[in-house]
C-alpha cells in the first residue's frame, strides 16, 4: 500500500442498513431511504455515499447489507463496487457487519485502513469531509482507531456526543476521546455546545483493518476469530452468520478501547443530516420563491398559503392550502399528511400498520 | 289531472348545473358535483334528487342539464325519466332551464303544477320536505308562486333569506311572501335569526306551469313565447336558445311576482346542505370514534391525532398524523390537502390550475 490517504490501502466500508420508519410511505421495508434520491440530485443516498468517497477509496468501497436488498443496491451501483457487495444472511447489528467488511480487507490488504461511513447521510461540503477523512487515516495508520467528531452546530439531543482530551503530539487537528456521550438532555446537550469540548458522534470510524479487529478480540476473542475465518472461507457464511454476536462497533470496540486511551478524534466542520425523519429531509431541499419546498418534480405542486414539504412522487397533481409546515408524501399505494413538528411520530403510524396493514411497509 | 299533490299533475323540475369549484378535485368540470355520491349512500346526489322526489312526482321528473353531462345524467336515472332529460346546447342560467322545461309539461298537462329542485342538494329529513312540497303544490294550485322557506337553524349568510308577511286565509302553514333578501351580513342575519318571520331561501320553488310562465310574460313577454314556441316545436331549439336572456328565476319571475302579492312562502323544517365546500361536505358525514370522517372506503384511512375529512377517492391507503381539520382528497391524478376553515379558498386554487393546468378542472 501507499502513504496517500486518498489512495491506495484506504477501503469505505458503507453499512447499507436501517428501515428508515420515520420516512414511510416513502422508505419502505423492500426499498429503504438508502436506495432512494432524497435531496432531489438524481442519486440515491447510497450512491451519494459512493460518490463522496471515491476520491479517498476509489473503488475500494465495500457495501454491507441485507440479503433483501443486495440485488437493488447492486444495480445502482458501478460494477467494480458491485462486485464486492457483501449480503448479510440477517441483520447482526453493526459490529458484524463492519467487521466481516474489515476481516475481508484485512485479508486482501494486510497494512489496509479502513473507514465506516453509513449510507443514509447527507453530507454537502464533502470538500470539509474528504479533508477529515484524510486526516483520520493518516492517525488511524499510527494504530488509532479514529472517529470523525462533527462540529456542533446547535443542542442536539437526537444524537450521542464525543468529549475531546488532549491533542495527539504527532498529529495537529487530533484529539484522544475522552469518553462517548449517550444522547444527552437538552440541559446537558446545552452545556456541550457552550463548553466547546464536545462534538457530534457521527458514527464515523477509521482504523487499520487489523487493529480495528485487534481491538473486537480483546473483548470479543471469538467473535474476531470468527469474522477472520469467514473472510479465509466465506463460503461458511451461511452457518457462521447466525452465531455472531448482536453488538453494536461502538459497544463492541469504541467505548471500550476509549476506556483504554486507544481512541483518537478528528473535529471536521461539516454539515451532517442523517435525514430521521420529514423535518430533516424537509431542510434538505431548497426553498422556493412561495410555497412548500419540493422533493420531486415541483411543476407537480399547486399551492395556496402553504409551506412545509411536498413529495409528489407519485406523478400526480398535489395542491395545499392554507397549510404552513405540512409534510404531503404522495406515493403509487399511500398518502401520508402530517407536519414537521410531528415528523418523528410517523413511527407510531408506522406501528400500527404494522399490525393492520404490513403490505403497506 | 287529479288534485292529489302527490299524484299525477305535479311535475318536479331537477335543474342539474353547476360546477362545484370548490370541492375540486372530487369535482370536476366532466363529472359535477351532482354526479357523485357525496354522502356515502351510494347514490350521487342528483340520484338522491329523484329519489326524494319520487313519491311526489312518481317518474314525471324533467331533468334539466348541460349537452356535456347530459350522457352521464341519463345513465344515473330510470329509463323514463332518462327519457325526459333536456340538455341545453349552452348554460343561459335558470329561467331558461325551468321555464323550458314548464313550457314542455304545459304542452303535455295543461294544468300540471311544477316544482324545481336543484340536483345538488342533501335533505335528510325526506319526511318534512315531502310534506312542504305537498303544501306547496296545493297552494300552487290556486294561482300562487310558492317557494319553500326552509326554517333556520343559524345566522346564515351564505344564501338568501325570506320576509314571510300574513298567513294565506285558505292554507293552513302558508303565508303572503314580504320580501326576498339577498345573502345578508353576519348583524342583519342574526336580527333574522331572532326575530322568527325569515326562512332561509332554498331556491325551491312550485307553482302552475302555465302561471310560473305568465308571470314571466309580465316581465318578459318575448322570453316566455320563445318558451312556449320551444315546446311547441322542439326542433327548433339550436336556433332558438343562443337568443334566450342569461337571467335567474329569482330576478325573472319570483321577485316582480313578489312585489305584486303573487308569491307565497310555505315554511318547512328540514335540514338543507347544498354542499358548498369540503367544510359543508365533512359535516354531512358520520362521526368516527377516533380520527377524521371519511368519505368512501374508512378501511382506507389511518390517523395517529387527527380529525377533520379524508376522502381516500383513488382506492389509495390515505395516512394523517398529528393535524386536526384537516381536508385530504385523494383522486386519480390529483390531491387536495386543506383544512376546513381554509375549504372556501379552494376556488382559489382552482382559479390558479384554470391558468395553469386547465387539464386538471
Amino acid at each position: 500500500m501507499t502513504q496517500d490517504a486518498a489512495g491506495t490501502g484506504f477501503w469505505a466500508i458503507v453499512p447499507a442498513g436501517g428501515a428508515g420508519t420515520r420516512l414511510w410511505p416513502l422508505s419502505r421495508r423492500d426499498e429503504p431511504k438508502f436506495l432512494h434520491d432524497l435531496t432531489g440530485s438524481g442519486r440515491s443516498l447510497l450512491q451519494q455515499t459512493v460518490d463522496r468517497l471515491a476520491p479517498l477509496a476509489g473503488e475500494r468501497v465495500v457495501v454491507v447489507t441485507g440479503e433483501a436488498h443486495a440485488a437493488a443496491v447492486r444495480a445502482q451501483l458501478p460494477a467494480a463496487v458491485a462486485d464486492r457487495v457483501l449480503a448479510e444472511p440477517s441483520p447482526r447489528d453493526s459490529m458484524a457487519a463492519i467487521g466481516l467488511a474489515a476481516a475481508i480487507v484485512e485479508r486482501d490488504d494486510p497494512d489496509g485502513v479502513v473507514g465506516s461511513f453509513a449510507a443514509d447521510h447527507v453530507i454537502a461540503d464533502t470538500d470539509a469531509f474528504a479533508a477529515g477523512v484524510r486526516r483520520a487515516v493518516a492517525v488511524a495508520r499510527d494504530g488509532w482507531l479514529v472517529t470523525l467528531g462533527v462540529t456542533p452546530t446547535y443542542a442536539a439531543t437526537g444524537f450521542g456526543w464525543i468529549e475531546r482530551g488532549a491533542g495527539l503530539g504527532d498529529h495537529d487537528g487530533a484529539f484522544a476521546v475522552s469518553s462517548f456521550v449517550e444522547k444527552p438532555d437538552a440541559a446537558r446537550a446545552e452545556g456541550y455546545l457552550a463548553g466547546g469540548r464536545h462534538l457530534w458522534n457521527a458514527g464515523m470510524f477509521v482504523a487499520r483493518a487489523d487493529v480495528l479487529l485487534d481491538l473486537l478480540a480483546l473483548e470479543h476473542p471469538d467473535f474476531a476469530a470468527s469474522l477472520r475465518a469467514l473472510a479465509a472461507d466465506p463460503a461458511t457464511l451461511g452457518e457462521v452468520w447466525p452465531t455472531l454476536p448482536r453488538i453494536a462497533l461502538d459497544h463492541a470496540v469504541a467505548e471500550p478501547a476509549g476506556d483504554a486511551g486507544r481512541v483518537a478524534v478528528v473535529p471536521a466542520a461539516f454539515d451532517w443530516e442523517d435525514v430521521g425523519d420529514f423535518a430533516a429531509l424537509a431542510s434538505l431541499q431548497p426553498e422556493r420563491p412561495a410555497g412548500p419546498r419540493v422533493l420531486g418534480d415541483a411543476e407537480l405542486v399547486r399551492s395556496v398559503d402553504a409551506t412545509g414539504l411536498v413529495v409528489p412522487a407519485a406523478g400526480r397533481t398535489v395542491t395545499v392550502v392554507g397549510l404552513d409546515d405540512v409534510v404531503v408524501v404522495d406515493t403509487g399505494d399511500a398518502l401520508l399528511v402530517t407536519t414537521t413538528a410531528r415528523a418523528q411520530d410517523v413511527k407510531r403510524l408506522v406501528a400500527d400498520l404494522a399490525e393492520t396493514r404490513p403490505d403497506l411497509l
